[in-house]
């Protein structure tokens, strides 16, 4: 059980748009530069934010990946559902159904599996505290801790490089 | 990220060898014929929670498992971690650390990135709600739905079975 180092790649991604704050498309070679990150393999984890309506992505030289929402409309839970899809972590195959009780009619099932109910119950619990943290406060927390964050994105990308 | 299918066996399991009720040790073999499991991968899956102290196991003709704990003294959150490991789901790889930021001396990185923050402090929140329910009250609400799943289970392991 282990989160998708996606996840960890594409809100730091959302985070550096916002800073580089251009409006303009950046390519995937510029925003993987800004973290040190393989840029074909980053390209690949930030499709799923396209089709999640989290960026939006164009095509060809010019091409490259924009904010399509504002930091505070994301949320953790938006970036982690785009990445690993919205299904529970717990998959409950309903093992009650067979042996002891293979021989109940189904509407002895209709009631559901108490340990199903809890282990969803305690991911919700989860999944609410990651929808109820915006990117655009985590941001806010980050430059908290380091003030000069926005400037020093954008000076590191002004300079020249190889 | 899906949790592994033996937390749901081995959640089962606990409850299964608490309706048996005899204090015997129990054969894999019985445990996975409750639930209609395969014997050998049941075996392997339950190891873990001997490890975890949460079960024990002895060797032998009349082997099998028992329960080393009451349903009150085990939570949901023993069972994950018994296997599922300790690790949190999310890692943060500290990417931060690159490209921008590569030439920055460590005690910049002293203060925790915002993200693995924000991720830590919602995985605590599921991981609370998981210690917070214990395999009794799961048992409760169980037989609340169904009455008499004691009996049903102690009258299906007494009958001859092929």
């Amino acid at each position: 059980m282990r989160i998708s180092e996606g996840v960890e790649w594409a809100a730091h991604c959302c985070l550096l748009l916002d800073w580089m704050g251009t409006g303009e498309p950046v390519s995937t070679a510029r925003l993987a530069a800004g973290y040190g990150l393989p840029a074909a393999y980053l390209n690949k984890q930030l499709q799923p934010l396209v089709k999640a309506g989290i960026l939006t992505s164009t095509a060809g030289k010019k091409g490259g990946f924009r904010l399509a929402k504002r930091l505070e409309d994301i949320t953790l839970m938006d970036v982690l559902t785009a990445i690993e899809g919205p299904d529970e972590a717990f998959q409950c195959a309903e093992i009650r159904q067979h042996g002891v009780w293979a021989d109940e009619p189904a509407s002895v099932f209709r009631a559901p599996c108490a340990i199903d109910t809890a282990m969803r119950t305690a991911e919700l619990e989860w999944r609410r505290a990651l929808a109820a943290q915006t990117l655009a406060a985590i941001q806010a927390n980050a430059e908290l801790q380091a003030p000069g964050l926005r400037t020093q994105v954008q000076d590191w990308y002004a300079r020249p490089r190889q």
